[in-house]
């Protein structure tokens, strides 16, 4: 069992109405592999510079994530930097500096390639199927993307989704990828171009999963103090795929709970910044929300 | 038992992407007292000018409408007219001409003011509060708004709010009111307004009821053929009230059911123009889809 990703693992500065990090850990590999690291084993495939601080490693291996392929390149560390209004719906990116990731060509660990669970985070198709081809026995692949790749590599993007099991993006890149502004049309578009299961992440109105004919609608976690919505949906994929590869069972129904742990992830991490907010937490309060989340969407026939 | 609506009835003028009707029947009290009417007695309150077509009332009365409190005043009716881009998400108003509309008073006809439901639509609070003196023995009142009253006359409007037991608004609207743009601590602060509940409408992404402590987020129904979103909150509104007048029965677990009805109601609304969607619909087609959005928000713990 156990989960792979590959992605980034970068260095963000991020400024919110409530606060402000700067070179903070983050990426969409960390986010992921944090969060997953609750429920599986997890390893990490990414690239950082020399100048990657070492107690971040020391943070993702403190909570057992296996670094073995972390490379680390002389040069400097992707970096982001960001802002978000006084509502966090909309982001600014004040800057992206790819450094050592723009050269990222992942190459899996020998002791990696057997892991069956794989996540692909959101990095240029061509490399995601590179990835999927140095696999060598795949129980469930998953992958995200964004309007970057959406727009200028539309066609790398679709030969990669019809390798995929399930697709994982927000509500924007569905309807973009999908040419379609009704999300449930656009959602079961994209069920056509491969995936058996996709995923669209909405924020703060929770998730919708569309596998054959079934729809599934998964609430937001009501959180009241959000500080930070950086690796949300990063989060979310990690609790998704934690799940399911702790469990070992992919059916509908273990689907369905999978989404809501993954709720359940993006939602502590949006209470701070970083990984901050899913970095001590404990079993127990990770099964407190998913009860919460049962009863917040509960209704009697 | 039964509702009585007091809002408004107009002729409506829309356009979307997908087609267009002129001068059609519309206006909130509409929307809600045909939704409403497959539920329970449904009486109407407001008032249309002497232009007013014969048929659009013989409709509501086919429905079995009371229509003993719609008024005919001398002049023309309230018109609308507004056009809907792509996405059906936003809405220009091209016109509103208030009409007779202008200077409604609503009076209630004294055989009406013992019904024990009351759902005061978007209409002035002044207005909403001189309803309310008028009902002699109500069981749950709710009231809906919009930005021009909680812009323009918010004073009133709190006073409304503090005697009403259900506040209906959109997600929009709820931010606005309270000051506040994170969702759940808007809703709490308008909750401590002075309803005991606080709806939150948010169209395509469902709904979220407060009550006390508890939070109940429902799943919006899956429409993949949205032709006009017009009314869909009134209709809304009306399965709503429609369920508690017809049970009589305003416990939490009745009132999430009664989010659900409110639901399939508007997903029927926004399939097609005006009223056309709800206006043949059989209990069989209603509770269809109450299941379908059963199975749809269903997940095992």
């Amino acid at each position: 069992m156990g989960v792979i990703v590959v992605g980034s693992v970068a260095l963000d500065s991020v400024r919110t109405p409530f606060g402000e990090v700067t070179e903070a850990l983050g990426g969409s590999a960390t986010f992921f592999s944090v969060a997953a690291s609750y429920f599986t084993d997890v390893a990490v495939v990414a690239v950082v510079g020399d100048d990657f601080p070492d107690e971040h490693v020391e943070l993702l291996r403190g909570m057992g994530i296996d670094t073995s392929g972390l490379y680390t390149e002389a040069g400097k560390t992707f970096r982001w930097a960001g802002t978000y209004g006084f509502d966090l719906n909309d982001r600014d990116t004040v800057s992206t500096e790819l450094n050592v990731f723009e050269k990222f060509r992942p190459r899996i660990p020998e002791n990696l390639a057997r892991v069956e669970y794989v996540f692909l985070a959101n990095i240029d198709p061509e490399l995601q199927r590179l990835v999927l081809d140095q696999m060598k026995s795949p129980a469930l692949t998953a992958c995200d993307t964004m309007n970057f790749w959406i727009e200028r590599k539309r066609e790398e993007l679709l030969r990669t989704l019809s390798k995929v099991d399930v697709m994982v993006l927000n509500d924007a890149e569905c309807r973009e990828l999908a040419g379609e502004p009704n999300l449930i049309k656009a959602s079961r578009r994209v069920l056509r171009m491969g995936p058996s299961t996709v995923i669209v992440k909405k924020g703060e109105h929770g998730a919708l999963m569309f596998k054959g004919d079934s729809l599934f609608s998964a609430p937001a976690f009501p959180c009241e103090s959000v500080y930070d919505p950086t690796g949300a949906g990063d989060a979310f994929a990690g609790g998704f795929m934690g799940h399911l590869a702790k469990t070992g069972d992919t059916t509908e129904v273990n689907i369905r709970r999978a989404i809501i742990y993954g709720t359940v992830m993006a939602s502590f991490c949006v209470e701070q910044f970083s990984v901050s907010g899913m970095a001590s937490l404990t079993g127990d309060d990770i099964e407190t929300r998913f009860r919460q989340l049962k009863e917040v969407s509960h209704f009697e026939t």
